[in-house]
């Protein structure tokens, strides 16, 4: 075996950066010499000054978290250049308010049950067996942005 | 009126970035002048330079599309530096699948009424009238990511 002047391998950022790790490295905990394209993803995505900064401005404990959201959204970005992660967000609104109109309907032919006014089974066809449905549409998102980001 | 020698404005980026506007400006057309805020947020977040790249590398017809997602990554990243847009992501995946989950009971409970057994009132009344219940549930978010990223 050849002798080496540190114990441990650079991690992925300092790697790809082509600098020394240095033991206190901001970014070694999370991006491990493993996973060199997770550090190039983000790189790419928000530069290694932006991460950095982001990550001495989190707790530590929240610190894996917010590299592991940082990756994720880089490469949504990566695989979709023009609307990134924001297409998953319109594509499960647009999930989300379809659902919700079904379950609403459901209730409703529920509700004239209890009432003792029966639909006809034409009316429950439209609805019964089709709960799958909602799972795997995937269209072009159209920017139906969230209003929990807009207060 | 004083006189001036360019006719327009220097858009959001350029005043920003303290540079002379050009007519041919990648950033002029989508971010004007009278939105400051959206060119500081991306410009923090991603870096004028990857936003410009990531302008040239789609089609100009996209470069609208792809600047509204951008600004609403960067503006849920300032708002939440640890999940970012992520959260809302997470957020919706768990509505989904639980109103995935009361749609197929709701149903269950009407093909138990076309097969004549009827089921109590009380067990109706776990699920009639809660279809709102699945707005407004804002959790922190548990990083549950979603599967159409992961092909």
């Amino acid at each position: 075996m050849a002798s080496s002047s540190y114990s441990n391998p650079p991690c992925a950022a300092c790697k790809f950066l082509r600098r020394k790790c240095m033991p206190n490295c901001i970014f070694a905990p999370y991006f491990p010499p493993e996973e060199p394209q997770k550090f190039a993803n983000v790189h790419k995505i928000f530069g290694a000054s932006n991460v950095s900064k982001l990550l001495h401005e989190v707790q530590p404990h929240q610190r894996e978290d917010a590299v592991n959201s940082l990756a994720y959204e880089a490469e949504a970005r990566l695989k979709d250049p023009v609307y990134g992660c924001v297409g998953a967000i319109s594509v499960l609104q647009r999930q989300v308010i379809r659902l919700q109109r079904e379950l609403e309907a459901t209730n409703a032919d529920l509700n004239r049950y209890t009432c003792n006014e029966m639909p006809t089974a034409n009316q429950f066809g439209r609805r019964i067996g089709h709960a799958n449905d909602s799972y795997g549409h995937h269209q072009t998102p159209g920017l139906y942005y969230p209003s929990q980001w807009n207060n």
